[in-house]
């Protein structure tokens, strides 16, 4: 092999070519053998992405025959086995801004400081990722009294400890396996677990009735939401399954669409009208996409990741009734549902709505509707809890599911137990409730603080322009480059919001995630903010924004 | 759709046709659309399997053409979006025995008899799963201290809690975001606990170097190894990735396997040697498969699951040897490195061995090694905690697969911290070694005294042969069926040994899992047992696997 090849074949360069936007991926995963026969590119190409796609091309145009060799101090060489040309194409098309090139800097720049290497900043801020107690925020106190005593039930005898946390593990236990929480549960999940988040969903949905037979408890949302699209792929070419997600959307959906060889479909949220949906604009989507594939769901984020929007009853409901119409098996992720801030806005649950339109769509329109206990009030991520319902499944798909979710025997058990606690928290009149609704209240209020803040003050910077964050945890603003820093990215070879944004991280120690990281309109900039530090941290984050902004449009003008 | 076809196609019936031995689905698996083009079943068709072959080939061959509808009450029909029909074939594929309908039956005896339904047996006695806690084991205390301390720092100040206790979960939360188990780790697994995993790995090893950044934890070690698996994936038909597995074997592999696509290699062990590995078997496999695919890694269990063997130093050498000729990525599930009882075993590793073979290997051969909490002394199944070792990986591809598992963020935190006390446990000295080292005395003693006691009793029935469980969790032991109960399975669609367990499961209350879900020689029978019940129970469950095999062979004579 050259030394020109093993250069162009370096993780270096490669991260140059990975962090290409989705769209030119998008393009790209026609030639994957056995993938989908064509994209679903709903954007003019660009001339960077024609650039990198080529450049992907040969990459992984050559086969067994040109493997690397290893040649070992004694000169005996053998070619490896697994190499870039050698491995999952699939695995190739993958990409997740969230954790990107971005963030693995953020993360050297630490070591760096750590290290006293000089730098214009003194602490790295990651507002990166939705990870709320690595940004300070609390853990509910009952429910980590709960999952301590679940943990080392000897501690059921300390009477520190109060008397509902006490009752509330012994019941968890109950439920377990040799009353342990190292034993596996069913692979569905604990029964009794099941049964509290079928009450919740009952009690969250005005009576709207909940079967725990139709719950599934996973490994944070993300594997719920990844298990269900693995169920949906099938067929070839113009039978291949297209996936409709939002631009902006969350990359999981886009990454697990890649690593399954299905097509992504994309519909653009309307962001001059805060992130809503637009029935047109799906409707745009689906027509065009038929022509090339077979669109069977629909994935809605609400409240929106990365776009921070709330969804109306109204736009559910047309939602449904289009998912009915074009026959999509509906995918609402809920993660966020208890973060809602703006006034006038309201949560409401693809599942309630559905049911409150009666038999026509409550008894035909399929729909898997995803939680977890990473958001909300909790930031729980670390456990890996969450649960995900399915609603007018067919029985033998039903099996099927329930079948392949067994192969990896169950859900950790930690977070299951804390799924129970989200579901079913300290009731008025019990011990901790008090504590539990001031804990609660001050996380949510918090938050809804710094949304607010975040919309006021990104909004001052000529060149920034902000939706209000009505819920989740982000901000999505738009930012204006100007032309000559767009030349200079193009150039490097980086989409012009990753080059912003990997200066911001260099100049200010800000890390943020670049808006191609999650879809946009072709010729728009975004980049995706979280809102969760603490407030007084947040304020000069924000400030630094700006001047860096400023900054940046100075240099560039 | 008429009420046949309906039926026909009902969960019921289904699982019939699911229950299907290994052989046949390998032998359907060339229909998949897009998966591999012919099989490795090497073993001649079998008359039921070929007759279920052709029962799902028809469940498989309508496409949309037949959507299944939904009448509302109100009169109003809609198709399913997703049927049997138009789902993900591979899925499909799957299956899975150790939680497969005789443990969904032995699930509802449980309930007929909490709703006191009159049955021949007081108990359900499930030896279907490798799931210590659910069979009594207790937690090791230390364990369990730290993960509640962690869980709930405010107990850091509670004076009943040993010293070494508190700072093992000081030193862990430091390495948290936050300080909180809450948190987001960094996508390869919490760099504290990755340094721990590679010393841990070295003392193993006499030494072998271990560098932290080859180390990535995992959601127990299936998901490690399923990752694995799905990197090597790649090419069609002739090209199409072939992976060697182990007959018989853990049904992960061949669930994984038919999932991705990939074509499943079966190479035999040898019952009459104690479940040995063999080279001239593996030469055979290689060979016959190269006709049809392109075998690229070669999986091995040791200590066995479910066959129980622990390979010897000179099988492992031939093992690699054999690799590195055929140019094959070795993967090594070792979960059951602790669980070693015959005298004269030991358990080495594959990292160990490969490197005493000196640069010509220890440079070239391509390895992965996966472990556990679930196993050895601990049993913490529900945990989901393990770590994966991969050796000799080519940078551009473990660039790949670092970016493969940020998309699921990362693996369970509290699993992550336990696994981090498997490989740091107590130290001499420290106020918990004495208890600690008593704890896991007694539980590996106790499972050696089993190991034996299992196959002692075994051996006495005739028409069962049992080879010494010289480690892991399992005998699997074979069973002589006679011809008429052989006839009557075949008439029922069901395996003979699936009708042997169940109607064990009927007539005694003992789940076991039928060898035919692991895989075994054309006309052979086995079951797995674990040997994990309490000591008491488990001879009442011997001897009532012996009454119930000499009453089976005495009807069916």
């Amino acid at each position: 092999m050259s030394a020109t090849r093993m250069r162009f074949l370096s993780p270096r360069n490669l991260r140059l070519v990975h962090r290409a936007p989705r769209d030119f991926l998008g393009a790209c995963s026609g030639r994957q053998p056995g993938g989908p026969s064509c994209s679903t590119s709903l954007t003019s190409p660009h001339s960077v992405s024609s650039h990198m796609c080529r450049a992907l091309s040969s990459l992984t145009s050559s086969r067994r025959g040109l493997p690397k060799e290893k040649m070992s101090e004694n000169g005996i060489s053998r070619p490896k086995v697994l190499t870039l040309d050698t491995m999952n194409p699939t695995v190739k098309m993958v990409e997740y801004a969230v954790r990107g090139p971005i963030v693995q800097r953020a993360v050297e720049l630490e070591r760096e400081l750590s290290e006293g290497i000089e730098k214009p900043f003194a602490e790295v801020i990651k507002a990166n990722i939705g990870d709320a107690h690595a940004m300070g925020q609390q853990p509910i106190t009952f429910f980590r009294q709960v999952l301590a005593l679940c943990s080392y039930p000897e501690l059921l005898n300390d009477n520190t400890f109060p008397e509902d946390a006490k009752n509330r593990a012994r019941r968890i236990l109950q439920s377990c396996g040799g009353s342990s929480l190292g034993a596996y549960s069913p692979s569905q999940g604990i029964d009794s677990v099941r049964q509290d988040v079928a009450n919740y969903i009952e009690r969250r949905d005005g009576g709207v009735p909940c079967d725990p037979e139709n719950i599934y408890l996973t490994t944070g949302a993300s594997d719920g939401i990844v298990t269900m699209l693995k169920l949906l792929v099938c067929g070839q070419g113009i039978d291949r399954t297209g996936v409709m997600i939002s631009i902006p959307q969350y990359p999981l959906y886009s990454a697990a669409l890649a690593e399954l060889g299905a097509v992504q479909i994309n519909y653009y949220l309307d962001e001059e009208n805060c992130w809503s949906m637009d029935i047109n604009e799906l409707q745009r989507a689906v027509n065009e996409a038929r022509q090339h594939c077979h669109p069977r769901a629909l994935c809605i984020i609400n409240p929106g990741n990365p776009t921070g929007q709330v969804q109306s009853r109204q736009c559910i409901e047309d939602v449904i009734r289009f998912a009915a119409k074009e026959r999509l098996f509906l995918m609402a992720d809920e993660v966020y549902q208890d973060n809602v801030y703006a006034e006038g806005c309201q949560f409401h649950s693809f599942k309630k709505v559905l049911f409150e339109m009666g038999p026509e769509y409550s008894e035909t329109v399929e729909l898997a509707s995803f939680h977890s206990t990473s958001k909300c009030y909790m930031g729980e991520c670390g456990f890996r809890g969450g649960y995900m319902e399915v609603i007018n499944m067919d029985d033998d798909v039903k099996f099927q599911l329930t079948k392949l979710v067994s192969v990896r025997l169950c859900a950790p058990v930690p977070g299951q137990a804390l799924m129970d606690l989200v579901v079913n928290p300290p009731q008025p009149g019990e011990p901790s409730y008090n504590s539990f609704i001031k804990e609660r209240t001050a996380t949510l209020s918090a938050l809804a603080e710094k949304a607010k803040l975040t919309e006021q003050i990104l909004n001052t910077v000529p060149g920034i322009r902000c939706n209000p964050v009505q819920g989740a945890m982000y901000s999505f603003p738009r930012i204006t480059i100007p032309q000559k820093a767009i030349q200079e990215a193009l150039e490097k070879g980086q989409q012009p919001d990753m080059f912003y944004c990997m200066k911001m991280l260099e100049e200010t120690g800000i890390c943020l995630v670049p808006g191609s990281g999650f879809g946009q309109r072709e010729g728009t900039y975004h980049f995706r903010m979280t809102i969760l530090p603490p407030i007084d941290k947040l304020k000069i984050l924000l400030n630094k924004v700006k001047e860096f902004h400023q900054k940046f449009t100075q240099q560039y003008s």
